[in-house]
């Protein structure tokens, strides 16, 4: 192992993965990432991180794997974003069993040799943003060579007291069933990206940011579990047809969902101008990596949502007949995808 | 998504990942694992997995990435013995913290959508019944597609009570260093599996065992932490020379390493005849994948491991001078490697 760099060289602009050894790199990861912790007992740079957990409350623990060319494309996003929109979809996960609070981070990479090693500091940077903008830390992980694709795993740690989890499983039949936010944005603005790179006018500018900077929502989370307001909740990573399904499935109901009441951007409407309406409710119910919330509620919860500042969208209700019925403007709607799904050939 | 498929059409014998998508994968992989657990709030197939964690210990978090052709080679290793051995990798570094209890693990794969499902559900099969084999479950994870290479990334937890946790850090000058057995094992196998793939003596079979079958050694860390006989301590993934390099620094020491004490096995000497010293020294010191402990000690506390069954090898000391000094029959050596490196170059 080459332990005799000097500074300079380890700055020199274009020097790659390659150039220096794992080794290197994980102390130059290491001096980046560590920091005292109160409840650290033993910090990133061990085999293994060890810490003291509060007494009281319960671990929740998420996890998420990100595949080059699969879930992200370096052509449309810069390392910083990435960084920062891994840890996004993992803190999604955290919001979504009723807002637990983040407490440390573990990060895997897999890289090619040829990677410049400005860009790993660029990934790490943008995930320890997000760190600091969600008050968690990284606490390590593990760096290994890849032979071509990054793969990112993030496994993320929460807390959270026992009784205000929310899980997929307590819709009843009478609830409501709503959402926090737009749905399709995410998957125009990665048509867009695909198709042409870059933005022609606002409403496209709009969509690709809804896919490329993603923000859980724990403003959702937090109201929903502190007042007890949800008796299922979820994100919509999958898409909303799949977030819908999984509820259905764990509590073991149906649903009717009006989908002229699904709430669409009015730059989504815009851009989906002279496409078919198969291809718009396709993005809308299928789009995937929305990061929106999907949650029931009994009827009479609608008001004091509202009360909080809270501004869901009713889109349905949940039934006795365990199937899931789309109905748009009162005629039956068939639907024949069901999300996004990883493996589909 | 497919949700009719009958049973008989999954057992199909050459089903593969794309033909049945994430989601069917994934509710074959959560009935494969799913079980009621007293501390478990919420199991797989949620959001994220919820747990109660004891009260009084620290949690230990350690994560490994393993890559196809990179750190395993399916031509060499079957689907279930990679499965059982990608947990023992884990598992090597709670030994490597003081012996901390395993809890559950978290597993993400990405694999390609050509991949048969009857090896993933092998895989599996590997993992969990390391979990049987060393009391912790699988508490879920993500599964995703990959372009062509398999990622296993496992993050594994445990327990231990604070004050048993022994890290890199406390080795003193005067200290004795020990292992607890054969170094160079590993490597050796590997090199007969990527030259013939078959054993062709007893030699050969007994060092791609090693290759294949590492176990963590348990067995010294539990002595060595509830008697509180190592002043730092460290597992050997990397190869023993970046073991020890690994504690000098993290201790602030030096070391004196006398090659000839140490531990070989009769069958790598066996294999290594009619080979150069210089290879021989690069198994044995930078093999890797050896998964032994390496740790440090009063002088006046040999005795007592012994008593408690233990059979250590002294193989240095540690010193004052903050180098690494090798030494071979009483004259220095110039090992000019350092370990195996994931990314050189």
């Amino acid at each position: 192992m080459k332990i005799n760099f000097s500074p300079g060289y380890l700055r020199r602009q274009n020097l790659r993965l390659g150039d220096i050894g794992e080794f290197l790199l994980v102390e130059k990861i290491l001096k980046k990432i560590r920091k005292e912790q109160p409840e650290v007992i033993v910090g990133p740079g061990d085999d293994a991180f060890v810490v003291k957990m509060s007494t009281d409350k319960a671990l929740v623990v998420t996890k998420d794997l990100l595949v080059e060319n699969i879930h992200f494309d370096l052509r449309y996003i810069n390392f910083f974003s990435l960084g920062y929109k891994s840890m996004m979809v993992n803190l999604s996960d955290l919001a979504a069993m009723g807002g637990a609070r983040p407490s440390f981070a573990v990060v895997g990479l897999a890289m090619p040799v040829d990677i410049l090693v400005k860009s790993v500091d660029n990934l790490y940077s943008g995930m320890l943003k997000a760190g600091k903008d969600y008050a968690f830390y990284i606490a390590g992980g593990d760096t290994v060579a890849s032979k071509k694709d990054i793969v990112i795993s993030i496994t993320l740690f929460g807390e959270i007291d026992s009784d205000r989890v929310i899980t997929r499983k307590g819709a009843e039949p009478g609830d409501l069933i709503l959402t926090s936010g737009y749905f399709g944005d995410s998957a125009a603005g990665l048509r867009i990206l695909q198709k042409q790179k870059n933005a022609r006018n606002k409403s496209e500018t709009y969509l690709i940011k809804k896919h490329l900077s993603p923000r859980p929502r724990f403003d959702y989370a937090d109201i929903l579990s502190k007042h007890r307001l949800a008796t299922s909740l979820i994100d919509s990573s999958d898409g909303l047809a799949a977030s819908l399904k999984f509820i259905a499935q764990n509590s073991q109901v149906g649903m009717n969902i009006f989908m002229e009441k699904i709430p669409v951007s009015r730059a989504l409407r815009n851009w989906a101008r002279g496409r078919s309406a198969d291809y718009f409710w396709s993005l809308v119910l299928a789009g995937g990596e929305e990061y929106e919330l999907v949650f029931t509620t009994k009827p009479e919860n609608l008001s004091r949502l509202k009360r909080f500042g809270l501004r869901p969208y009713v889109i349905g209700e949940v039934s006795r007949q365990k199937t899931i019925r789309y109905f748009l403007n009162g005629r039956k709607y068939k639907y024949s995808g069901c999300g996004f799904e990883h493996f589909r050939g």
